[in-house]
């Protein structure tokens, strides 16, 4: 029996599971997959590029899908949102910046906005904004995130800070949830639905390298770290309190803490990313995932995770609530 | 209806719900409310003051509690734990070193052994130290803690990992968890209770004080900082990774990321440290909570914080169930 709640009404979906816009690794295929499965797929905005995003559309082969943007990214190329809007995405989803200037056209496009929030300041700027949905993302996340709030305290207090409003916006968990009792656990907490990434990394569909599964796959929740030297070595500084959640290996041993010597070296350590990067080398690219890796312990076509995930969130209720 | 577990069975209480065993908060009248009331009081032995610790078994009042401790700082004075165990605790909890020095004692004096664990390694080494209930502590908690994992994700990998090794050894949740719905969460998570600090620090029975609960009640969960400072000054260095998670204030804005400098200004600085704890000036002085301060919004009585969060989880996973 589904799991009926207000963001599976909202978003017209069967299960609360919904993708995490993943830059680069959510293409079309898995937001395809995602949404057939009963979910809705999200495909990655990321940066920008108005081709790639378009080649994703396509892949996702008239398949009801979302896309996702970096906000602040998008305020350098507005124009990159109508390009998203001409797909007609069913939902668009904005993270890190200010979401208003984006507001207006989103919504008047016929898709839901989802704006993904870190805290209540960010909260209370999304309902401003006129969000339909906001992600309360905690810092256990993998890829960018702000701050330091967790997934457990945040979608409470969130939760809280919307029903004190009195609004009818629904509330996704995201960070830390990549199984059936991570999302059992955010519906317990006052969300309605989960935001999944890490897990879906590990899609088959996903355009993660197989080499990056295999190492999300048998890596521990501790061995991920949150850092910037990626952002640095890519040339994408992104604002203060930004961090980025990746498998710690030898690049971020030698890097992390030493940003200012990053700096000075910058050609030779992004020289050597972007070997790294083409040779599929994980001791020096980056593994984009979070402390759910630890939970991850195989690649699943994207399917089989969305019908897992909603089945065992429903008896793992069903069994406590006796 | 009780929610009835292996820790309950266990520990031989009603409700999974442990007080976290807070340094100078969790006193004896503190940790007899919430045995009355059908959860487990756990005293905080902290550095290690015999006399106080003493005292406070006198103020528990013949009512059945444990007690914790720093696990490094016993190492200091483990003669501290015969005198502990002279008063016959229900449950000893060792958390931040090594137990295996002082399981066997605390195991053949009929106390059950908890140990507070960070990471998958720290849950071995537990393990090995033949505990019967891993406390499992995210760093959303407040006061001391290691590491970055968050209790989201670091209960199901901890209780994954008891259940591959096919052990009968209970897991609790800690870090985060204020209300039925953080209860009913670590649940599903694969925990079968839950140690509460934040909560309980604004329990009309804690040795907190009135204005230190007021703030802890005004507060957001992204208000709190983890940090090093209030060690310095208080003359207990911890070992690497170790942070406190305490209120943000003027002393923190001042002082963290400049340890060096308080090094250099260590006197002074002390010395303002410890007039502001005698003038209970918390604009200086510590406010030991975690994130889950921001789902704290009123002193209450022990019992009803226990009978309330035990009847909320029942009803939050009964209706989640339908």
């Amino acid at each position: 029996m589904p799991i009926t709640t207000r963001a599976t009404e909202l978003l017209g979906i069967e299960h609360p599971i919904v993708l995490a816009p993943m830059d680069d690794v959510a293409g079309g295929e898995l937001a395809a997959a995602v949404s057939r499965a009963g979910g809705l797929g999200m495909i990655g905005g990321g940066y920008g590029d108005a081709d790639w995003l378009s080649g994703q559309f396509d892949a996702a082969d008239g398949v009801r899908v979302g896309c996702g943007f970096i906000t602040w990214s998008l305020a350098r190329q507005p124009a990159l949102l109508d390009r998203a809007l001409q797909r007609s995405p069913a939902a668009v989803m904005l993270s890190f910046g200010d979401p208003v200037p984006f507001a207006e056209r989103i919504k008047a496009s016929g898709a839901l906005l989802l704006c993904q929030v870190q805290n209540r300041e960010h909260a209370e700027r999304a309902l401003e904004a006129g969000a339909d949905l906001l992600v309360a993302q905690g810092n256990e996340a993998g890829g960018h995130g702000y701050g330091s709030r967790t997934t457990l305290t945040l979608v409470p207090e969130i939760a809280d800070l919307v029903a004190r409003r009195g609004l009818d916006v629904a509330v996704l968990a995201a960070g830390g949830i990549a199984d059936g009792r991570g999302m059992a656990a955010a519906l317990t907490l006052g969300a309605s639905g989960v935001l999944v990434g890490t897990r879906f990394y590990a899609a088959a569909e996903a355009l993660s390298t197989p080499q990056a599964r295999d190492r999300a796959v048998a890596a521990a929740g501790e061995d991920v770290r949150r850092t910037t030297v990626y952002d640095i070595v890519r040339g994408h500084p992104w604002p203060d309190g930004h961090t980025i959640s990746v498998l710690g290996n030898d690049f971020v041993s030698r890097w992390h803490g030493a940003e200012p010597e990053l700096h000075r070296n910058l050609e030779s350590a992004t020289a050597d990313y972007r070997s790294a990067v083409d040779n599929r080398d994980y001791t020096v690219a980056n593994v984009t995932v979070g402390q759910a890796t630890g939970l991850v312990d195989s690649v699943l076509p994207a399917a089989d995770i969305v019908t897992a995930m909603a089945e065992h969130a429903g008896t793992t209720l069903s069994v406590l609530a006796r």
